[in-house]
């Protein structure tokens, strides 16, 4: 198989209907459709608004969007660095093991290097094996002993109000 | 025993050094103190330079600060919306069981709700069971089969470099 030329490029304004479309499609292949409850006008301006929250880049083959990576920067007081966290990475599934999502992390290493952060991290489901060993040949660590704790929804409100018993 | 009203508030310039005195009490109680490479004077362009990383919230005692949570935003793409990952929670270990931890996290969920956040999130090592209950007895869950990947150090070079083997 001939594999077309990939390029990664920063996303810009305009570009969050087709990431918004990537996350609809990384959501209907992870089957969590139901758990989309975000719109385009928000992610916009959200990436590109007067207070960004998230940055994104995306890989094109011939021009056409094929996969994505969105991140936002973590920080470490060890280090007093900050790092760079990927919370998605997407590749559309006809466009797989041609090196596409390699190219991602390549890209988001080479922005971690360039803004001098100390780490490069993001989360991986711990059955996901394929996955796994991907990241591990990348040169990833995973963290055996760290869970993830999240409060949200009814929950965070009742946080807020300091309402929930704690003895 | 009579407790002292803890008052929280937001960190401003000139609170970088009892910040990073606090990072270093943290990493001596964790006995991690050879990994604490930073300096308070990144710290302080990181939290309070034109662009900053992280926030930090400050827990007083009668003037005196006696704990902190140092934090950034996180971004959840089904949600579109920002969250609040909190880094550090430290409270020095002889002001502990005055609800102070309890305080710090109620003014994240706060400024969670206020900031229109979908989340409140933050690591915790399996093994550690007083912290866990805490952390459930506050309203969290904890997202047993997520693993955190880390690239750091040379790796985050390699993998810059594109220099790792794949197949």
């Amino acid at each position: 198989m001939t594999s077309s030329q990939v390029t990664i490029r920063a996303a810009i304004p305009g570009d969050e209907a087709v990431i918004f479309s990537l996350i609809r499609a990384l959501a209907e292949y992870e089957k969590l459709t139901d758990q989309v409850t975000g719109s385009e006008a928000l992610l916009r301006s959200h990436l590109f608004g007067d207070r960004p929250y998230a940055e994104a880049i995306l890989a094109e083959i011939d021009g056409a969007v094929v996969g994505f990576a969105l991140f936002f920067y973590s920080y470490s007081t060890f280090l007093t660095k900050p790092g760079i966290y990927l919370e998605d990475l997407f590749v559309l599934p006809e466009y797989r093991s041609q090196g596409i999502g390699k190219a991602l992390l390549i890209d988001l290493a080479q922005r971690a290097i360039a803004q001098d952060c100390g780490r490069l991290e993001w989360s991986v489901l711990d059955w996901n094996e394929p996955a796994i060993g991907f990241y591990r040949r990348m040169g990833a660590t995973l963290l055996p002993d760290w869970r993830i704790c999240r409060v949200t929804g009814d929950a965070l409100g009742q946080m807020a109000l300091g309402k929930r018993k704690t003895l």
